[in-house]
């Protein structure tokens, strides 16, 4: 596996690779890698000639008051792990490498960076719209790989894609869970032993919201009521936002048809944790 | 020459076309096209195995009160005009083509774009950025032709290509004049005769500015003044703005050193006319 720290070194391997007539396949993270990536790094194995992770914390999608400085980091098992997964080439820039001191452009998502963690995270989307985008253009990937985890984080990137043009095509790989439910997430590493035990409810919330979608309730609210009371049960659960919504517009629904998406942050005591579940008839 | 209405259409041929080994230079325009477009052509024609050159008026970029309805359009001279100098395919899309239904991603070009024209025309280079990226995805160019004219226009292309790593060279050609000064523009052609004979005010007010720095004058305000005294001249010229800016930034010169550019938009009549100078040591 080759590792490239430079933005040049990173375009002059996959450029070449191209020229070769190989496929790249693109996994962007955050490092402090899970089955969840690892997963993505599969998909992206089968469907390519070669592979590219990144790994770069991404301040610009970070707010003033969160976790960046705290954000979970262990370069040297990612690389383990990318190697032993069979990536040829892993991407990991210092901060510097990515922004220039006179960077000032960046990608506005829109409408559906607004809604849910948008609201909650000002800015956030904006950050990840441009990294993706400056990846992109540095790796120039036939194929990105994303978890459906982000569910909004994918909306966002495939609207980018399909509104400027970006020649990239995105596939999102299902949430990877824990045995008793908990999607992996880099940040559950956060969590105490009480809390991961109660970090379940986001979890078996988005299960009861499901059985109500199998008995056919309409009503958007209940959904949304129930979801609640299992997370109540938790003393250290804190919701953000708990939503039934329109899995293409991410706009909350009120009557329940054939399609629609369970989604919600928690804080499980100073822990942000995202969960969804899509219902499709 | 080929012409392409469809952005699939555009893509397979200058995908085709880069699969043979061939460099593609891109010239995009708003259409209307003078010798100043066909000076961007023929440099890339000069650079470039093959020659894209689209027509497109851009809505996003321009204000609800601005002259897109009015805007001079002869698509049928301007595809004449391609094929005798050389263009081997024009991309003329209808704007539903450009903007979907749901479109809502946008680039926001930064500091760069907040001063100057920016000020007058909010959301103006946020539209062209924009439509620049979209139109470098769609053909992929190794490069992509600016007249010098647009200086602020340049400047937030030069910007977007650094700070979101677009893999296109961005090329500046020299602002062509007609013989008496003026600046070549689509918009010229809104002007009445008697408008015009003042329209030479913005080329000329440029020149006293030129001498200013050639006497070695440093006070910037000087030179903003002697401009608009010129301006003043004329009965029916009405500056917009008037600057003594610092070429990379755009920023105001207070005290005038080695490099500087004096920039101005002006309105005769009701036509809104942008010109500008760089002085050098």
């Amino acid at each position: 596996m080759e590792t490239f720290t430079t933005v040049s070194e990173m375009k002059a391997w996959a450029s070449a690779e191209r020229s070769l007539g190989k496929s790249l396949g693109f996994v962007p993270t955050m490092g402090y890698l899970h089955d969840g990536h690892l997963t993505l790094i599969n998909a992206a194995r089968r469907e390519n000639d070669r592979v590219v992770t990144s790994i770069f914390v991404n301040p610009t999608q970070f707010g003033a008051n969160e976790d960046l400085s705290t954000y979970p980091r262990d370069p040297v098992n990612d690389a383990a792990k990318c190697a032993k997964s069979g990536v040829d080439a892993l991407f990991i820039p210092e901060a510097a490498e990515i922004y220039g001191p006179r960077h000032q452009t960046y990608v506005e998502p829109g409408r559906i960076s607004e809604t849910l963690c948008g609201r909650s995270r000002p800015g956030h989307f904006r950050g990840v719209a441009t990294v993706v985008l400056k990846l992109f253009n540095i790796v120039n990937p036939a194929n990105a790989y994303f978890g459906a985890k982000d569910y909004q984080q994918l909306q966002v990137i495939v609207s980018m894609v399909r509104d400027l043009n970006v020649p990239v095509r995105i596939v999102s790989c299902p949430t990877v869970r824990e045995p008793d439910g908990l999607a992996m997430s880099s940040r559950n590493s956060y969590l105490t032993p009480d809390e991961r035990r109660q970090a379940v409810c986001l979890y078996e919330a988005l299960g009861k919201a499901r059985e109500l979608f199998d008995q056919g309730v309409t009503c958007g609210l209940t959904y949304v009521d129930v979801m609640r009371d299992r997370i109540k049960l938790e003393p250290d659960a804190e919701p953000d936002y708990v939503s039934l919504v329109d899995p293409d517009t991410l706009g909350d629904i009120e009557e329940v048809s054939d399609r629609c998406l369970a989604v919600m942050a928690v804080r499980i005591g100073k822990t942000r944790l995202i969960d969804n579940m899509l219902f499709e008839r």
